[in-house]
């Protein structure tokens, strides 16, 4: 919390309840005379109003009371807000007052969380829960599922069921359709369904928690349970930590089943193309064989925030003579007993598949190109996490919406600071590891301005490894390293741009990913692609992130520079919290309400 | 609550906390100092004590002082019980208090509930929760899901997952064998894996949920959502108040999968034997046509507490040319269009199968043989269930688990006089409707002493419907009517004793089940059936539960006559609550812990 030497503005003698309903009143008073300036004054001038939807109808952050005014200059009448309240008694904080409030507009009721200053608002979050009129049916309001009384002909749920699979892109076409069913597809359909918005999930697997089957054996979750539950179903509280990769394709193929998720399997869109004229999508399905032509008013895509594999061209890839695949085509390593295999790369990717080669048996080498941030799982539980998804923080009555809205309050312009004393405390407490690592050649980082694996993450979605016991390996010297760019391969080796040769009988090039707006210019067109340009980054200025500054992620879970347009995902923490805000955002526009977007994203970079 | 004029046992003065507190510390002291007649004394004449395998290891009540008297010579020194005290602040209640209590024995820690009078205890509930040492792998001690480090040749999830299905029944032997895989066998197959307690589901449908999925179309469950949960896993909140049956059987297949019950589909037991000498069954399988011989421990008679299809031997049923089955054989009504259809019965299922017959266009009548009690579904839900189960009771924050026990500590003596008022109150509230059933000349009962539809199901399983619907058809006559006996069949007609004819294409018998004993008779044979005796009713001495009084469901959760060999089942809410009981019984001795059963039941029926 930081003070100011602002003018108090938020009557700073009473208790944090008096505090913050004098400025909840204050607030309300001055949005209801539409009185702009009053309202910006509440903040102070270091301080930040972020909104998920619920005034501007986009994922938004201001700055400072300049950027109330311009919030609120652009969306209050449309948004005419009201009935600000608390809804649970406000805490003192850090000489501040915290609260948690509530609110509503014209188009629906939204919940936030208030951080209060004797200078005014610090932070603000906002964001829409519900529309009125199209509240979802969940307990009071839960479906009765039998229709009481006698009714000649009725359908029965499975025949209604049948129905309804059979016509849907044939008798009846889709408001929806999401292009990619992993966790941020099951999770947005699953919220599309609850809210009645007539929808489908193109996936190309042959079924649901494919897109994790079929990744490298060993791979289990590097995010621990209470950080993954997906909307409506929590995991049950005998459910791993950190799930394998089955059991979480279990997981999300029989919640695609239990919550009626609208999902066609083997399946996969070959073309789309957006008439704005009758501002319809024209997407071209390959259904297990079929070709479908759907017609939605929206598309989405959840094909992986990381988007399109990248796989190297190689000089001499054609004459390589053992396997060679990119880290998402690895069959596991079973086959590769008492072989020598290179591992090209050193993020998650890259060590999980060099443990699991070791550990049948294969000889090993994991050829480093560039520095790579290592946190120990355990200490990234314990010190990063702990707060608001763990055992202790359910414990505590951190709910995992109460965790994710306090995680979605927190400003991306702050979180670097936030960040930088965990990882201070990180490397502080695992200096042995971290001093055999480095002993052992291997190139460390802790990002840019020491912010850590988060801002990794969320910048760039690369440069690292949650480390789950490989690093072991690479500091004792079982799994090998080299470094540098490698120049070419010959029939049997791996050659580096410094000649060193490293014989291979297996390349496995865990190479990363580029931006999803990649899918765009395969599926759309290039046109398309650079219309909406890069998907993902805050726009930090660090590598893989230029600026200017975002304050968001670029293009996720919000309005893009073309109508009818989306990207959703993220891991399992947001494919959850977001896809709330990008299926209530797909519901107002399926009913007609008005989403005026305040604050468009503009396009800075096309890829 | 029953006040008394006994002596003061528990320092009335104070409050229902200071109360409760005294009442326990004398309690346990006596307790503690062996001193049997001291413990009794501090229940009141009038009172109850209702133990769930926590200090009996078994399902056992017993009444009034001389009652507890028994039970602590029974089996104090062996439960060694400690430190009772409450879990929340005690509450007055009805002049006494009542209050949440958790204790410990030498095995395991269990919880209770007390109800306190100036006389001394009225009830107490006890359960066993957990063994000692053996604590379920949740919350806190859940699974890390991964190892950790590195280790040569492990096994992934997934490979040991097919390890072990593959060895299961062949290298390695279930300790427990459970026959039947509905809501019991699901359930109890789900503590037991929890528990670490090899087991093995076997269950003759296709898949699990096929129980459900093979009735009648328009079955949807007569209980409401709150009263079904499963262990582990809830419903979600949007999840229908009454869940159709194919919707159910999804949710129960997944429900399997996701929480790893070992279950043997298409696979039905065909004979078992018990050798005494090594307390083993010997059991065989026939598993999708291979035959596998088990060597279990513990054999668990899942087969539904209805037991068999009762079909009755009618004369001239082979002459008759229509289609006749029994209503678990029912396909359901599309084929009966304009068909004229005899349903033979008039409880649940036959009042189902009239409604959907109706709706789809047959001709319907339904032959009431004896008297039976109706109570709409609403009504049942308002009056009946709401205090309990409903979304009224979660909010006021009587968790699954509370009710349960709530519903748990009323003893089964009492419930008739606490549950007569419920049924008086329908009776007045919903008094037009049965005005027009009985103009209809239907005939309706209240339950031999008015006690309503739950003494019913307690006492036999049968002899009511709540109606969602049908009773309208019955009332209007678009469900014909007719009384009395079944005397043959014609070719074309189906014969009342009273000569009536009543013209038909279809006839369906929803006559019942017999007695779960049956599939003893016929997979052990009728010696092992006559020695473990009738199952299910509580010998209240009313049609079809004769006396003498047993004060518990006979048979059902709990140790029987024949070593080795339990019963288990009833509704979702019998199947969650009671497999906890019967998982700690089998766990107790898979792990060779001492559990002297006080109070076996004797056997006074033979089905």
């Amino acid at each position: 919390m930081t003070q100011t030497t602002e003018p108090a503005v938020s009557a700073p003698g009473g208790t944090a309840q008096e505090r913050v309903d004098a400025w909840l009143a204050r607030f309300e008073a001055a949005l209801a005379a539409r009185d702009v300036p009053a309202a910006a004054a509440l903040f102070a001038t270091h301080s930040y109003w972020r909104d998920l939807v619920a005034f501007t109808w986009n994922i938004t952050t201001v700055e400072g009371p300049a950027g109330v005014a311009d919030l609120l200059t652009g969306c209050l009448d449309s948004a005419d807000p009201s009935g600000f309240r608390t809804t649970e008694p406000a805490t003192e904080s850090d000489g501040g007052a915290e609260a948690w409030i509530a609110f509503e507009t014209a188009a629906g009721r939204g919940t936030g969380l208030l951080r209060l200053t004797d200078a005014g608002a610090f932070t603000l979050l906002t964001d829409l829960r519900e529309l009125k009129g199209h509240e979802e049916q969940e307990g009071p309001r839960r479906p009765q599922g039998v229709a009481h009384g006698a009714v000649a002909d009725r359908l029965s749920w499975a025949e209604e069921r049948a129905r309804e699979q059979a016509a849907l892109g044939q008798a009846e076409q889709p408001y929806v359709v999401v292009i990619g069913g992993g966790q941020g597809g099951i999770a947005l359909g699953a919220r599309l369904r609850q809210l009645g918005v007539p929808a489908v999930v193109v996936d190309r697997h042959d079924r649901p928690g494919d897109q994790w089957r079929k990744r490298y054996k060993s791979l289990c979750l590097h995010d621990p349970v209470w950080y993954d539950h997906l909307p409506y179903l929590q995991f049950p509280k005998n459910w791993p930590v950190f799930s394998p990769k089955d059991k979480i394709g279990d997981w999300l193929e029989m919640y695609v089943k239990v919550m009626e998720v609208p999902y066609w399997s083997r399946s996969t869109v070959t073309s789309a193309s957006f008439d704005e004229a009758t501002e319809q999508w024209t997407v071209q399905v390959d259904r297990d064989g079929e070709q479908v032509t759907l017609t939605p008013k929206q598309l989405v895509f959840a094909t992986g925030m990381s988007g399109k594999p990248r796989v190297p061209e190689l000089p001499g890839a054609d004459v390589f003579r053992g396997d060679q695949h990119h880290s998402s085509q690895h069959p596991g390593p079973e086959r590769y007993a008492g072989k020598r295999a290179v591992v090209v790369g050193s993020n998650n990717s890259a060590h999980d598949i060099c443990a699991a080669l070791w550990e049948h048996g294969a000889d090993v080498t994991m050829v480093q190109r560039s520095s790579t941030h290592i946190v120990k799982s355990d200490s990234l539980m314990e010190i990063a996490l702990s707060g608001l998804y763990s055992e202790q923080a359910v414990a505590a009555g951190v709910t995992t919406d109460k965790a994710d809205m306090i995680f979605a309050s927190l400003p991306y312009r702050l979180l670097p600071t936030l960040q930088v004393p965990v990882y201070a405390a990180i490397k502080e407490r695992d200096a042995d590891f971290y001093a055999r690592l480095e002993k052992a050649g291997f190139w460390l980082d802790w990002g840019e301005d020491d912010s850590g694996l988060f801002m990794k993450y969320l910048r760039r979605g690369s440069g690292y490894y949650i480390d789950v016991g490989a690093s072991e390996l690479v500091a004792n010297g079982d799994v090998k390293l080299a470094h540098g760019q490698v120049d070419h391969l010959t029939e049997d080796c791996v050659v580096l741009e410094d000649g060193t040769e490293l014989p291979a009988d297996l390349v496995v090039y865990a190479t990363g990913y580029t931006s999803m707006n990649g899918w765009v210019a395969d599926l759309v067109g290039q046109e398309m692609a650079d219309k909406v340009g890069k998907v993902w980054g805050l726009g930090s200025g660090t590598a893989k992130d230029p600026g200017p500054w975002e304050g968001e992620e670029r293009n996720m879970w919000k309005p893009t520079q073309q109508k009818g347009l989306w990207f959703h995902g993220g891991n399992l923490h947001q494919s959850r919290h977001y896809s709330l805000y990008l299926a209530l955002q797909l519901k107002a526009r399926y009913e007609g309400i008005p989403t005026p977007v305040y604050g468009l994203q503009e396009v800075h970079h096309r890829s």
